[in-house]
């Protein structure tokens, strides 16, 4: 099944969460309702609620609370987008002018915190106190991924399973809970329920596998952002660290990347990466992933949800490149 | 019932907020743990949790959850600090270093995410949807206070209501759900609970209105920060709105009171607030919000609880000066 089929199958309960985004995160204070109007605009392909969406609804009746959980999930992913971009000095998401470059960044800070706040707040007219726990722990993991992000800039020291706990936190664990909620909140049976989060995490993984090799080899006019960005502020992804574990090239890399490089190093550095053949490699293991979470969906007994979160998942792999 | 009565009536209570403070904001990240040190032992007068267990216990029978209100509503204090501190470009709190001082703006932001994430899992422990649904609420109403503030910066047309109703939001606001909360949890009937949280914003009021008066009155070395700091950073609070509502004063501070002003010119804003009589004004709004607590105070059927928070109501108007 493909992607635009999806979007039209779930356009009513699309909309509904988009009615739900545009009331909720509402604000009447001025540079506040802007930057959420900005937010708001700049769109994004709703991936967080379209899973809470599939796997809690599927070919059930309609519920309302999958709609909130699936707005609340897109409104914390759209609050660490904007604290992000804070710590990143980003610019640029997708292709338009970042909250913190039009609003500066103390007014990111509490966009940031306000859609956070939102978010919770929808969250708690959800009658199901499993949802908070669960969500509770996600951010917290959430927010400690972020940290070892900053944390880990320019540290050549990490291997592969520290960066894959990292995007574990940072991304796998917010799609995990979009399908794990979904489901809970919708009614799935147990053994459902928990096929899916794990389901989450192994789409996640490789949703962000995926977006890091975007990094390296996604044009800029389609990404929205310059191309190896990552590796300019430090934030070695899976493509760097696969390079540097090359003979011949960790030295290179190690030398290059540091605090301070020049633009020359930074670019000689990305045609390092691209040249040591480690982007086919970083490939292969977002399709393990995906393997991994078609297997997954095994677990579950409606075909046509299955159809659908591996309409979704292929698209995710596939997008851009 | 003076404050050091109250404070060794709960020390065992405390006790045990103070662990749930130390075990739950504990991180395994260093700088995040070392920022979660340093805050915890900056310390604090613990206010919030007070309300909230005098509120919950009084001469109930011990609860847990009414420990967990106490120890998430000073986290998320903690969190607003830690954020507020990054706006204020502050560098000291309680005469310490703040987290943003010692450890960066971006660390700074993530500190308080982190705060702000751990307190909504310990909540989540609490088996009471309505908690969960006024603490969002009030999460969102805090972060619009904080956004308000930054709008309002150097803005000399808002009038005493626009302040009212920032530190509100701001501070009243948390307060008023420490002490509703905490009786919620701990089985207060509903008409005491409803006093209570009207109780507690009067004080919150109080208290902010005489946080605001000490910036004027109190010794840097007191206070823990330099003299007029608020009125230094645009931060117009009521002495400097009651300051310039009087002839011959609001057009010089206007004049001086603006972004970009010289040291010369916020010393003699400073001496101008004070030489105005305002800050005795100030300090009677503060009583009548105090008489107006105490008078709420009525609702509530335990003597020993109506003396305990008026004792502790009392300690925080009179504190310093």
């Amino acid at each position: 099944m493909e992607f635009h089929e999806i979007y039209l199958l779930y356009r009513h309960e699309l909309d509904r969460v988009e009615r739900l985004l545009d009331e909720r995160a509402h604000a009447d204070h001025v540079d506040l309702a802007k930057a959420g109007r900005t937010l708001l605009e700049a769109g994004g392909k709703r991936i967080r609620p379209l899973f809470a969406l599939i796997c809690g609804l599927g070919e059930r009746e309609w519920s309302e609370d999958v709609a909130k959980i699936a707005a609340a999930l897109e409104m914390i992913h759209m609050a660490t987008l904007v604290h992000d971009d804070v710590i990143d000095r980003a610019d640029l998401r997708r292709g338009k002018p970042t909250v913190r470059k039009s609003y500066g960044n103390l007014a990111a800070m509490y966009t940031g915190d306000y859609l956070f706040a939102r978010a919770i707040q929808l969250l708690a007219e959800v009658d199901n106190l499993e949802v908070h726990r669960l969500m509770a722990r996600g951010i917290v993991l959430l927010c400690e991924g972020e940290i070892e992000q900053i944390e880990d800039f320019y540290n050549w020291s990490q291997g592969v399973m520290t960066y894959l706990r990292r995007i574990h936190r940072k991304t796998a664990l917010l799609i995990s809970l979009s399908c794990q909620l979904g489901a809970m909140v919708g009614g799935a049976p147990e053994r459902e329920v928990a096929a899916l989060a794990r389901f989450g995490h192994a789409v996640g993984m490789a949703f962000q596998i995926v977006d890091d090799l975007l990094d390296f080899t996604g044009a800029a006019e389609i990404v929205g952002k310059p191309v190896g960005g990552d590796l300019r502020q430090g934030n070695l992804t899976l493509p760097a660290l696969l390079a540097a574990s090359r003979p011949g090239f960790g030295e290179r890399l190690r030398a290059l990347v540091r605090e301070g490089m020049r633009e020359e190093e930074a670019e000689e550095a990305i045609r390092l990466v691209v040249a040591s053949g480690a982007l086919a490699d970083a490939e292969r293991l977002a399709e393990r992933y995906l393997e991994k979470s078609r297997h997954l969906l095994q677990a579950v007994n409606r075909e046509t949800v299955r159809e659908q979160l591996m309409g979704l998942t292929s698209f995710i792999i596939r997008r851009q490149y």
